[in-house]
């Protein structure tokens, strides 16, 4: 039996898309392909509310925080770096490869960046050319208002650059309206393609940045890349066709339930998550939680791997455990993209059956019924 | 209608690789796609004749080409490009972006390198650390013989990095026997997989320059890649999990037909190829042909991209124009992968009544025949 996905990415892909994906290829040199190209481009514009352009890389989202700083930045400059879990780190850890400068911001895993800290940090390093920022941090769960930190970083010369992989398609984004200069992201987790596909957007201060970078890129560069998309509606180097495929059908099936549904969603699915593990005696990890993923805090004498391996052995569904210093101590449900309320009862279900086997006190159905009366409007 | 794929990669995908591609996501870190990795990287090694460990990675073979540079090299150092195409210049420009002093052997289009020049070139070059070949130079057809090469280059005390991607699965590799230091390529040609993968082998003389190397690399680096996959047969980062499902059972079909039956149909497909275009009075562009393309010169007046657009909207069926300085000079005919001799008629046949068509002399048959001869062996 083929374990269902409740991962925080890659997720669960629709049959649709999988479809989609399967098709024979177009040659990426053709008038069709371009056309999808084009087509994939605007709908990631409307979905980010913005007017920049979006550029298409075949590469994780990993690849595409690499590229960012690739682009905007030059050897010796500064670079703020929030981090509060392992993709923030990442940041970090990508800037210091390049010979950029590092204002490492660590907050403690689970905690959000207020506002007034990062403005405190800018006033320090008022050279700092670009922060960093994690929208949704997988590892953690934790969500960074982005909205108010753009505000933040507007008033101080510097550059906004967000990875939303986890948070696109789960949590409203409005590029142009809160000024944040460039979104990178993935599209396996809440925009349903498999993995292999990732994009940027960028605005004109991003760009300005851009034209005065001296760090190296060829596969990555932003310009190059751009130009032969306005030229040719191509990608410079060879894309990866068929996830562009599944890409077009996943995001028409999300226009189609329309955005504000798509987000009024994950809202609920992430209160009825968060409700349900609580209710079986968990604490949830992040103080600002994302509805994507619910993280949650195994006590002490609970293995969170264990849980994870449990549920995908004996009950076919599975999580993710914790990254690196959580490793044991979190287990991770993914609740996004193609997972649907009605999918819910079969995760938190299988986790009161796998708890009760491990011999962890459980009271059974509580977690359901909490998950219900979230549905419900109960509670 | 759909056009048939000619193409000198992305090649036409078999439906046994496209349903492997459109197969539910199983999640990267989990033991089922582990051994999925282990699988693929195993028969990898196995098509290249090596016991080197083959690394995989979500990009086109141009993100490969770079990785190459940036884990080979260390800024200011020398390196050798053999020039003699599109995808040559390419190896020269990536280094430039590094930093990499460039030794930059330009060829004629069309022309391959011999030993002795390479030789020379070393001599008055003691100091390169890398010679950067393209074993089939998919812009002119050409073939370098890497095996001569790879002596000349073991006997100066430089390491041979080798693009393979359109030769590996068309013309027998034999990385061990041959000192080939290091290899790339993509899977979109040949390996009859949608495009989005790509994959490096190296050996110990290769892994010495890399511990050395000073270049910026994050998402391409050699390193963390081989420790993650020793340590867990995981990619560090997200990997494109329906391509490496694809390329499993591509590499699958490969071995069940033998390998060395695969090289000698591509033989026999690129003498019948040639032999037709010739007949039809064309020259064949490539002083030493691949067999995985045709590249035939189109006589003044001929505009070689109109017969690539007039196959294509007329006849269904899709080859490539030139690129760059050839554009328009000469068309080129993709025959590997999936493509059998069964298949060759057809695209002979639509030159035929494309070239009627534009009013350029045909005498009708007279490409199919000679196709045919050298298929029944009597020509």
């Amino acid at each position: 039996m083929k374990s269902k996905l409740f991962t925080p990415g890659p997720t669960k892909v629709p049959g649709a898309v999988l479809n989609a994906v399967g098709q024979q290829v177009l040659h990426h040199r053709s008038p069709e392909f371009s056309e999808k190209v084009r087509h994939v481009q605007d709908e990631l514009g409307r979905l980010l509310q913005t007017h920049n352009d979006t550029l298409l890389f075949t590469c994780s989202g990993t690849g595409m925080m690499e590229a960012a700083v690739a682009n905007l930045l030059s050897k010796g400059e500064k670079a703020v770096c929030v981090n509060g879990g392992l993709f923030g780190a990442r940041w970090a850890d990508i800037c210091r490869v390049y010979g950029v400068e590092v204002v490492d911001v660590v907050l403690e895993w689970g905690k959000s960046i207020g506002p007034e800290e990062l403005a405190k940090v800018l006033d320090e390093h008022p050279d700092a050319k670009v922060v960093f920022v994690i929208h949704s941090e997988t590892s953690t769960g934790s969500l960074n208002d982005i909205r108010a930190l753009a505000k933040v970083v507007e008033g101080h010369d510097a550059v906004m650059a967000v990875d939303a992989t986890s948070s696109v398609g789960v949590h409203e984004i409005r590029m142009d309206e809160w000024a944040i200069d460039l979104i990178v992201a993935g599209t396996q987790k809440a925009l349903m393609t498999p993995p292999g596909l990732a994009f940027v957007a960028l605005n004109g201060r991003a760009w300005s940045l851009v034209s005065g970078s001296d760090l190296p890129k060829f596969y990555f560069d932003f310009t190059k890349t751009w130009k032969r998309l306005q030229k040719k509606g191509q990608t410079p180097f060879t894309t990866a066709v068929s996830l562009v495929y599944g890409l077009e059908v996943a995001l028409a099936m999300m226009e189609t339930e329309g955005w504000d549904n798509v987000y009024a969603r994950h809202q609920r699915m992430g209160d009825a998550v968060r409700a349900a593990v609580i209710t079986l005696g968990f604490d949830v990890l992040p103080e600002v939680p994302v509805n994507g993923l619910t993280v949650a805090v195994c006590p002490e004498g609970l293995d969170g791997n264990r849980v994870v391996r449990v549920l995908d052995d004996e009950f076919g569904v599975r999580i993710a455990g914790g990254q690196d210093r959580l490793s044991g101590k979190v287990f991770r449900i993914g609740h996004m993209g193609a997972i649907r309320e009605r999918d819910l009862s079969m995760v938190i279900a299988a986790l009161e059956r796998a708890l009760h086997e491990m011999g962890h006190p459980v009271k059974a159905g509580a977690g359901l019924s909490a998950l219900q009366q979230v549905l419900l409007g109960t509670m």
